[in-house]
């Protein structure tokens, strides 16, 4: 009879967990019968002595079969997932859902999201700072939605491999999230179980990002095209880079306000290059054509407003005001609004991502704990991007807070994240490197 | 503000925890405010990274004061404490406490004693296997009891270093057991606790222990024994030899006969000579005399039987029959007993104490978990030690069980827990060495 005490040991010793025992990980997991301290000291024991490609996917199919797929049967066309590990600022899926949906080229996107967490914040929170919209619908409406409207953005649904969601809060709690084949499994197995063919991966390298080095980012890409190709399902990895925000946005409305810029082809450079090659990758993977046709299809989607409009239908369908999306001045402003300015003249030479995230939390943004309220108004607005002029007494970035203090506090935590320096540094990409396919 | 993310993040990247956040985390574990999955995931964390020997010094100084002490003001003279890290048929501290009272020389043993866990029995459940004997007494009687013996063994206080409690028994079961720095914090946190000012460490090495190297057991005995000169109390260490099991009985009952034994003068050799040579010991760190004194002293109560009369007071106050102790037929018959006897003529050059215990342990005589039951009459007597000839047929061991099946059980591990060769091999020593003091 297996017993977790062996397993733990055997992964202390730096040994392959065989399918047997990570199958009676898992269903204890699942069930609730290995208690948390166990749980939490064989994902602690993983974190140091890794796992082997083989045991990485081992624990994503049984994690993904943990509990029901979502095969949305009502849907008559390719499915195209996407993930990105997680950054600060990043408002990726709010824009590249609908263009893939307005490109009506009949891929469907159907996209569960999560809440923030932390210092990076969450698609459905900033969904949500629209008056009215709600992310919790059902499955039947969610695969309606997607249906009629070609995409839609919701909560991810409990049923759907419910053992990664009790690893990853622990692995939030127990410092074990930043490991390469535990986030792999973790991505990989709710991609698994959320039905779709193609599967579209943004991994984020740097401060902001779980990778901090490219190295470890194309490691994590690797690792999950890999195992999208054992699986049967044709993935793509691009590596980005997350070591500044992405956008000029930080926080929940002002991040959804920062995405229908982009929609309105007015947004920040950086973002919406970034929103192009996903969307164009989504779409090329599911068969739209060459890779060429496929940014044509997406840019499309900006100029003649039909992505916006697929943005505002969604919020329509969540309950939401749609003439918010046509008309940002109707979002709620925030009680409190400071301006940080520089200290002195020069270059910016770094906005760690990092800093900023923990600013935008500390000012309201974002929650210490699941469960916490958040304030949608909270954030920041970046006035300059990395590489800019700055003269000593101009403003650098607009901070918003429900009061006086945590606009204070956001304040010192924005000061020591950006970096003014003498020369003007080095443009930095923001697309590193594509992996798979 | 503290958090426990940054204090296990900390130690996963190898670095020194400073006394602040020992202090902030041994708060946590005692009351209750931080969770069981984070406390195991920093033991998992220290399992890796190990402690500086400041960070231990720090953490056993905590421990120690996470609760009551127990200063004993009315007990008029040195007190010594004793401890052994744990082994097959330790029986020790049923001998050494009566060997020590019996010297008479104003020198007190308050020994608080465990309960058996997994494979490794425990000195409360031997005594109390002798009919009526009951050791959870209150730290009044307790007192008392050591004021008018010159000795007691009872359960330990819960009010005596109860963050130890909570990390021991998560130590048990996330596997971490077994880490040098982990076992001296725990082990000399009791002490420090207990309130002796002379302290002797019976520190266990091979397969039956935790340390199952010399290199480990000599690292794990200096370190307790700076941790015992920095807090101001004399420590001894004394590396004994566990690759098999002490003496040749392991279980309860038969381990407080073989106890019994000793203390007539006519127990087995190399458990008597480690007994005598703890005794001595305690004896000798307490100012008693020199050396070859306090070993003249020592075997002096175990032929004028004053030792033997010393265990049966005990046993008188704590409820229980003395009559046993003066004639150990009146102990309780197990319901079956098993004969196990050799498959082929040699020698014996392997009694492996683990899995000895392990057999032990599956006749009834341990736990899997706390508070189980154990059967008193369950155990094994090795008729046979290391070196010793035997010839096909005879019988090595007798095991005794409530039942056929359990007999069984215990046959099948014991058969795999002895080795029979062609040659005699070389003698082993009971005392490896001694540190400190």
């Amino acid at each position: 009879m297996l017993k977790m005490h062996d397993i733990i040991t055997k992964k202390q010793d730096g040994r392959e967990l065989d399918e047997e025992e990570i199958a009676f990980f898992v269903k204890g997991v699942t069930d609730g019968s290995i208690p948390d301290y166990q749980i939490s000291a064989l994902l602690m024991a993983i974190w140091f002595r890794g796992m082997t490609e083989e045991e990485t996917i081992t624990l994503t199919e049984y994690l993904a079969d943990s509990g029901e797929t979502n095969e949305l049967p009502s849907v008559k066309g390719k499915k195209v997932d996407k993930h990105s590990t997680g950054g600060v600022g990043d408002k990726v899926s709010l824009i590249v859902g609908p263009m893939v949906a307005a490109a009506n080229k009949g891929i469907y996107v159907p996209k569960m999201a999560g809440r923030g967490l932390g210092f990076t914040g969450g698609t459905l929170d900033k969904l949500e700072s629209c008056a009215g919209v709600n992310t919790e619908i059902s499955a039947t409406e969610f695969e309606k939605i997607v249906a009629d409207l070609g995409f839609c953005i919701a909560g991810q649904s409990k049923r759907l491999a419910p053992a990664d969601a009790v690893l990853s809060a622990l692995r939030d709690v127990t410092c074990t999230h930043n490991s390469i084949p535990l986030i792999a499994a973790s991505v990989m197995s709710k991609k698994l179980a959320s039905g779709s063919e193609c599967i579209v991966l943004d991994v984020k390298c740097g401060s902001g990002g779980f990778c901090k080095t490219v190295r470890d980012a194309t490691e994590l890409a690797r690792l999950m095209v890999r195992i999208g190709a054992r699986e049967n399902r044709k993935t793509i990895a691009i590596i980005t880079d997350m070591s500044s925000p992405l956008g000029s946005a930080v926080g929940n409305s002002v991040e959804l306000i920062e995405a229908i810029r982009v929609l309105e082809g007015k947004g920040d450079e950086q973002l919406t290059e970034l929103c192009i090659t996903v969307a164009a990758n989504m779409l090329y993977i599911a068969n739209a054509g060459n890779y060429e046709e496929c940014v044509s299809l997406v840019e499309e989607t900006l100029y003649d407003g039909s992505a916006l409009d697929k943005l505002a239908e969604l919020v329509e369908r969540l309950g939401g005001d749609k003439r918010y999306i046509y008309d940002t001045n109707l979002f709620e402003e925030s009680n409190v609004t400071a301006m940080l300015v520089a200290d002195k003249s020069g270059y910016i030479t770094k906005i760690d991502a990092m800093e900023v995230g923990k600013a935008a939390s500390v000012l309201g943004a974002g929650r210490d704990v699941m469960g916490e309220q958040i304030d949608n108004t909270a954030g920041i607005i970046l006035n300059k991007r990395i590489g800019d002029r700055i003269e000593e007494g101009e403003a650098l970035a607009t901070l918003q807070a429900k009061n006086l203090e945590r606009a204070q506090l956001g304040m010192e935590y924005l000061f020591k994240a950006v970096t003014i320096g003498d020369t003007k540094p080095e443009e930095r990409k923001i697309i590193i490197k594509t992996i798979g396919a």
